[in-house]
């Protein structure tokens, strides 16, 4: 048995903040001690690693709940492997990501597992679970839905944007939603009206508006609420619970808060991009605007507000990255004559705790919702707590030290996700993860990556846990 | 130049309430004089006709915005051809209506227009007019709409129910609205999602569910009030004005009131059936339902009082019937074993303007408001005002001689639609229409027809009036 | 018996615009008649008068609800009399007005009303009515209101501000609508949270803030709509009609809405002032911002959206002028040293009419609203339709011959309200009356005025016609 | 140093659930380990008391942040002392109680203070606080605000309601709101607009309604929706933190809901009788209803709905008791002849963990929502977190073992409260706390009472904890 004692942090959850020592047994933790009970002196004795958290923040390792590594998209890929975007995603604090794995048309849902689970196994770098993206409802991806949530795939994704790729039809989510009220499953968003989209996309192009700037005009901000609302009243009829992702509109998050005022089981996400960029990204000259592409779009300035508020009054209860990176210099560019080629994605899985905390310091959130809103509630909508998400008795040893005091500066040329360019290029942050533990072991520790490909395990989620 | 003088009644319009003679020169009204002026004395001299309105009401004719003559729906037709139908409406005190032209899947909607031009000319007892209903929009409909528009058909229906049959995809629906904020027109939508509602059907079909009530039950009051919501937020992207067909559920009249109080163009009918009938009639016993299928569906009657309260809010702002009538003997029971395939609609084109004085009579409406409601608001929705939907110098002398203590029961051996049953059959109900006049000639007096078909002219109508 | 012929304008009321001509006999309206009938040139034979309205409009005499002539306020009086207000009144369009008397603390309400009476009596140019302002509600006060309702005078006003003066306390509210709820009475009201804003008021005094402009920053937005949200609830409570005067917030606007969306029997009037002017003119240099001091305030112009919103969706029905003229150099100084000391109001009623025509100009409203809101809906709201309000057979003869496109400047140096300084100093507008009868009579004729004291009678109002 | 070693329970705390040993050292808990780690058995050598919580939740003792202990109203005394009352609130596992101490009219919240200081000292089983009712708002009471925020009196309540009594005006609770802006002391109000209250209440007594029942119909659920929405407006005036205390309607619980999704800084607690009894209590045969009689008042059974989700949806984050005891036999006779002078209040602070459990066992919330409402969101709301709340290491060893299956029966026949009936008499509950640790030591355990008077001791708060 290893043991590892976390000594005189600031252990902090999504509840508590107390001076205490950690202890690790294994992969576990084993115990939380108050720091002046002495009792971490007995425990030193005999213990493999002693870290010392002095001045440092303790908490549970992020929990990124939207990923996509290598994902196919517009005839190329995301440029992370499971590999590197794991890997990424460790230095970013971050030890546990949900990918999606994809149904494709014509396939069954358990193809699309098959195959994603062959692209991360021994890949990757910290635990790992699956969404499975639905692109196909029919009679057999219904019945393969109750399987796969038997092997703790138990979250289902569907698009109302992107037709003849991944859209599902009214009728196709509200069968899907109908067999998650049976099932457990949670139903997950994309919510733009992609029907309406592509007629305005297609009028601008006709107009000859071709630059990137356009791909956020033409994904109207009252699409996003549209497309919201109405997923909301299928999630009604159907009796099933619904998770919004990348929340980006004021008008969006208007649905949400309606929504769960009348105590319906809707939940939903915003990213960081939302958060700390604008549709002026897309604005920048020649083709720099494709690197801020992505779906929901970034917005005017003026929808942050919403976004924080929402993220203050739990309307918005996650942050995920919706992480897909494609690299500017031979990806973005299929896109350069017409905007709707270029990649959808921004990359994020190693900033975004880090940018989270910096909402702290600047006063948007406290360090207990930071924990919440990037480890706590993801693990617990996706059925990972309390293994993932906290630090408690029995949980896994997934542990970052934080040092809250760091600075340094956001660039493409010190991150690691394997991608040229970098969404918040030359932003200063303070706060940065010192130490990472994944299930007890040490990944990264002051600069230096001690992780290796493969470390990760496959986790079988129970479903989401703020349905009973 | 023939006259007529109306004397002695109380001449309500919309806003007005006078003990006033009218003068009727030729087709149209001439001048309105206080009844103790003793202009009327003057008048009489030299004139044709004097009607005594002693005691009764001088209201102007009704005006029903939406009737299907002789529609073909699932095989059939709906009973009443131009002739019957409009002798029906002229019975119930109704001297207008515009009736939907339909353009079919694969042909131009001017084609539509030419066919329902020949089943209208020398039939109607009436004048009338046309919407036009696009089951099929493309580049050649959105450039026919134009022309349409400036041949006095103003308005266009879409369904965003009846997949494969009159449904158009939310991006159709843009494209029109968009080419309506060009060209005037107005958006009149059938406002249910039939994508999902088709998946509930086939699953009550699927569970044996064959009854007319089942009809009611899978077209949920949800998908009605979803469906309202996207088609606003449809037509605020487009910057287009929205009409509502045949509200039924308390939801969709709140997201009615939610766009109005922010301002948009956006109106909403509700037909006498949601008033005065509710769901279960839909659960009869035997096949007797059938006569009740209708879309929207016939609601819960605690649906009502929100569908009142609209009225007197104008958040509803005009009663029409959706006049469909089906022969329960004959029609109907193609859908014996299958509540699908029933035809859609209830006959209604006579009782309207009794049934809402009923209401007048029952303390929901004033009797200006019922007169706005059946005549006035729909005139000018539909660009017939002043032509239309009142009593004023210059107006046309549709004009109706309402006794308002007239005791009758409605029932199908007495009306004159060329139906075999009656919605409200056994029905008492206090108002009637005692003599009608249609642009200056008297059609319908004391129990006698003295119309005849083709009396009625086509109406070039201009665009919305609520607009400007 | 007089006749008049008011010939080839175009007639517009609240519904309807119609070339027509006007027979007038002695007081009131005989008959209406189309241009073209040719009826005009027998009527011609034997009149006294003929009045050409070719290219101008014709239209019904102004109603305004709510002026304060010669009333006491912070020792001092309003500075019109009725008889110079109701001839400015009479020169800007206005033919009628409805005036406040008021009930001091410790008197009876008819002690109120007969003093008034005396103010008026045979002083007036155009008719009048009054409402009557509560100070006082007790048991005496509350069996008076049923005689005053009999007598026509059947509107009462509280006022949730001015605490020690006008103010009622919100049983006094309760008990007067109970009462109201009985005896048919509307309960209008000045809603603003008097007793915080007293408490701004003198903080804002102490820190020395003396000037104009702290009148409009201690009279908070948010305490006008909380009054407004308590008037609506306590109306509910009592199951009585509400209608609250110069609305001037968006967060009132809002209450409004949502009160009237409810179904409630609630209204709302705003006034010229806030649709015109903003709370920038409260802090001009020197005491200038003194002129534009009234209660509720000036709003910063981001309100007025909400107003012009308002006025279309009919939250708001009325624009009144709340007219209660101070003059600048002898009565605003009052409060040179202390804001709270500037007697309250701002002087309009010469002006309203052709503010809200410079509305329809400005695309805004229609004419038929500017007629509605300015005419036809306040004699409703305050019992005297058809009297006054329309240009219909039977109504009272109260008739403006408008010209649209006179374009004239509005000043003190030209204006005829008796006192130093006009609001809107230097606007230009489009629009002026031209011909104004009273009664029949003429009384304002191309730039002559032709009436005298004591033409206009006192007005026995019945109660408001909305709640039938 | 002491040490007790609690083992093998299930460990609940607001977002953790583990199976875990918890080691208390002294008054504090030490450390938290997981079952299977083996730690315990260490811990236990040395250890002077091991408990068994095998089958057992372990569960932070409850915190009532709202009691009336002795508290003088209509002339009496509620009938708990702060001895009989806390030994009762141990009994049912509330080991914290945040009383009101009372400022009288005319003297100072200091000599108040004193007063309860003097009640309290040396006559509690566990700890306690205060809040300070502010009953005579002035200059000196606002000087004084400060000092008492400095001794840990940190939450100040005022009553729109009880005029004469407590009752404090808008500009009252308008300043004391902007002193606690500056101050950082939490508002807390009783929100009934007590002024209109009255007036029904006179109204109801003159027409010879007398029984208890119309204590309910005259305090109108619209009249606490009114106050709290006016409470809420001059908070935001104000700038500050307000907590409504005891809401009861589903009207205002919309009105928290709308502030909340604001973003302002409002927040709510309801009470067990609000939840388990209604208005039909009231109407109990005889005089029976006077034990019901408290305020806001108990509300027909339709407004529970509201009440559940409230707490779902953390619009409502406390479950209070308002314990406020009067014996039936005796005091609450004091109104038998007029409602309004039964002594306003119901027992409750011993059932209150039992009630809500229950809830957990009826499906309404889940284990860790009974935490977080009953102990940890009170705690942090009243600036005692993480002393209080929780269990963590460092937090005072304020421990409740509790036995989910235990049922029995409340009464007053076994109840602990010095008061002659049971709100809930008769009712049978599952879960009892069976062991209660204050600071370490037991103090009840199965069935024996093993505290003592004087061992609470007074608790100096922080400021509220959702502000940061």
């Amino acid at each position: 048995m290893s043991r590892t004692v976390i000594r005189g942090g600031l252990v902090i959850t999504a509840t508590e903040e107390v001076v205490a020592d950690v202890l690790v047994e294994d992969e576990r933790v084993a115990a939380v001690a108050a720091a002046d009970s002495g009792l971490a002196e007995q425990w030193m004795s005999g213990t493999d690693e002693v870290i010392d958290a002095t001045g440092c923040y303790v908490v549970p390792g992020g929990v990124d709940g939207h990923t996509h590594m290598q994902m196919p998209f517009g005839g190329t890929y995301a440029s992370d492997t499971f590999e590197t975007g794991t890997r990424a995603a460790a230095w970013g604090g971050t030890t546990t990501i949900v990918d999606f794995a994809i149904q494709s048309v014509g396939r069954s849902p358990r193809e699309g597992l098959e195959a994603w689970h062959a692209k991360a196994d021994d890949q990757c770098a910290i635990d790992y679970g699956f969404h499975m993206i639905l692109s196909d409802v029919d009679d057999r991806s219904l019945k393969e839905m109750d399987s796969l949530v038997a092997e703790g795939v138990t979250s289902f994704k569907m698009f109302m944007a992107y037709p003849g790729v991944f859209y599902s039809d009214d009728g196709q989510i509200l069968r899907a939603m109908q067999r998650a009220a049976d099932n457990g499953a949670l139903t997950m968003m994309h919510a733009e009206n992609g029907i309406a989209i592509d007629v305005l996309a297609r009028q601008a192009l006709d107009s000859g508006h071709t630059d990137p700037k356009y791909h956020g005009q033409v994904r109207h901000p009252v699409l996003e609420a549209e497309a919201t609302h109405r997923a909301v009243q299928l999630s009604r009829v159907a009796g099933a619970p619904l998770y919004v992702v990348h929340v980006s509109a004021t008008e969006a998050v208007a649905e949400i808060a309606q929504a769960r005022d009348a105590g319906l089981p809707v939940f939903a996400e915003t990213c960081p991009q939302y958060l700390f960029l604008t549709a002026d990204e897309l604005a920048r000259p020649g083709f720099e605007g494709a690197k801020y592409v992505c779906s929901t779009p970034l917005r005017p300035g003026e929808h942050q507000e919403a976004l924080w508020r929402g993220l203050r009054t739990n309307d918005l209860s996650v942050v995920s990255t919706d992480h897909c990176p494609f690299c500017f210099g031979s990806q973005k560019t299929l896109g350069s004559d017409d905007f709707t080629r270029i990649p959808n994605g921004i990359p994020g899985v190693e900033n975004r705790v880090d940018l989270l905390h910096q909402a702290v310091v600047d006063g948007h959130i406290s360090r207990r919702r930071w924990v919440e809103l990037t480890s706590t509630t993801p693990a617990r909508m996706f059925g990972l707590h309390p293994r993932k998400g906290t630090i408690a008795p029995g949980s896994d040893a997934d542990i970052v030290v934080y040092d809250p005091s760091a600075e340094h500066v956001l660039s493409a040329e010190t991150h690691h996700m394997n991608v040229d360019y970098n969404a918040y290029e030359g932003r200063r942050v303070t706060g940065k993860a010192r130490t990472v533990l994944s299930r007890g072991g040490v990944i990264v520790d002051d600069g230096q990556y001690l992780g290796h490909a493969g470390r990760g395990r496959f986790l079988r989620r129970d479903t989401c846990q703020y349905l009973s």
